[in-house]
């Protein structure tokens, strides 16, 4: 049932790839702050389809989640992943660090062609797709009481912005699907590698203030 | 109009007791924080009705309180009760988890129950309904910025998944449905009870990070 | 695009006044926080559409930003006005005060107005109205992990429940649409500046806590 071994595809495979590690990012976390088996499951889970849940209560579809039980079992596997490899977890970073980009690049392309198909315009699917890549890190981040990392550092969004926008005009210029998303997501994978390769990110905001709590 | 006493039902006063407990739990913990009369009601009010309210928006219906000013009401009430009470609140203690633990069980059947009859599959129930009892409290610890209390302590949200899982075997197989809710509900009743008593909890996770940063 | 100067209208103008000052409160506090401008202009905008956002998802409508790029450039203007007048930002600080106050108005009366005519019941459009007001204001605090501000200060809510209050009066009792708006706005304006001027605030609640822990 979790994977029809008959017709499993090439796309099934890298779903699991990058929801295990989204969820695997999420309970590592939670086991750091010594949060308990269900904490780190409820983390590990809302890193997981916390981006798409939010996709998809935008587009009013019912959460992709919700039929399909595929990845509340990705993220239970992702807990006793943790607990098996828990000495060894730090050997595997690389690994883990490659599967999580391979996700990020899927779920933004998911995101994107999801929201396309529904009718909404280019700039909206762009945004919806780096939501659905970036904002389930964000809800991890707010559950464990942490700033959101993402806000501090690499090219994480910028790379899901970028392979969005490649997504959306492929897309409009009438490219196949299929070829269109594995270009895209290519372009999300290689972008971040680059980014965490050589240190590059964005400029920090500076500003100064010698009264914030006027401004509410 | 809070309570039509001639046809008030057993349902409906669990339904007052568990979202008033729900109400000064949030509002409680947001006093403790300095938090003004606003605030207090805000995290009262999130406390009492945040699990219901993800739990509707995922089934795509209204949320419960916006066509009934019940739940609005109760946790004005538990701002009062909290004003009025203040000194006298920790003596009180053992009441206000007892009926936290009411509360809980009964929102957890609920959760269950309008899952089930959205025709949605049976481990989505179970999710939902541990949602609807569970997720106001975490909401609660998000916006007084704690990490969240269920995720480090006692087999709370344990309860409402075995609850949970009752609820869904006995309507599989046919069970009349005010039964059912009795023996669900009173069985997250009595394993919250014992965990708290018997100071049961599950496991912690432990990794070793040697370089929590790589692992965005 | 942005702005159609052929029918441009007051209510236009007011939109980009308010929708700006949120953005630039949340860029602010995201700078001060040392994001990056991909961090800052998600809390900007998280500030800006949250309120909203949160109040259509509840109605069950497509959010209003979905549709028009509107909102989404004019907290990018708010990041690229924080970058080039971040010396000066201090200086303008009443100034924004005062944009921030039209802001909280015009979403709160804008508020009010989409639940009734939702045909929701008045009560609920009052804090309907309120949280299209404050609603934003919350998540960014939450995704700086910071308590919100506005449990703690101010009058900031009261004034949109106030103003959320004579609107609906005024609807039920059949005046002028626009005029409504334009009084139960200037409500809100007054009611926060007063409040700011003569530091009004709220009680803040105390209660003794000899066992915060046993409460879950």
């Amino acid at each position: 049932m979790l994977l029809n071994l008959d017709n499993i595809t090439f796309y099934q495979i890298l779903d699991f790839i990058g929801t295990l590690a989204f969820a695997i990012s999420g309970t590592r976390l939670a086991a750091a702050k010594h949060f308990d088996l269900f904490g780190a499951y409820v983390v590990g889970v809302t890193t997981a389809i916390g981006g798409g849940t939010m996709r998809d209560i935008l587009l009013n579809q019912t959460p992709f989640w919700m039929t399909d039980p595929f990845y509340l079992i990705c993220s239970a596997v992702a807990v006793i992943w943790v607990v098996v490899f828990r000495r060894h977890l730090v050997r595997q970073n690389n690994t883990w660090f490659l599967f999580d980009t391979i996700g990020l690049a899927l779920f933004t392309v998911v995101g994107v062609e999801k929201t396309l198909s529904a009718g909404l315009p280019m700039w909206c699917a762009i945004i919806m797709g780096a939501m659905t890549g970036a904002a389930g890190g964000i809800m991890r981040d707010v559950l464990i009481n942490e700033v959101p990392l993402i806000f501090r550092k690499e090219i994480y969004a910028l790379a899901c912005v970028t392979g969005g926008i490649m997504f959306a005009i492929g897309h409009r210029i009438g490219i196949d699907t299929h070829l269109n998303a594995i270009i895209s997501g290519l372009a999300v994978i290689v972008i971040r590698l680059l980014a965490v390769k050589y240190h590059l990110a964005l400029p920090k905001l500076k500003v100064e203030e010698a009264d914030e709590e006027k401004d509410a």
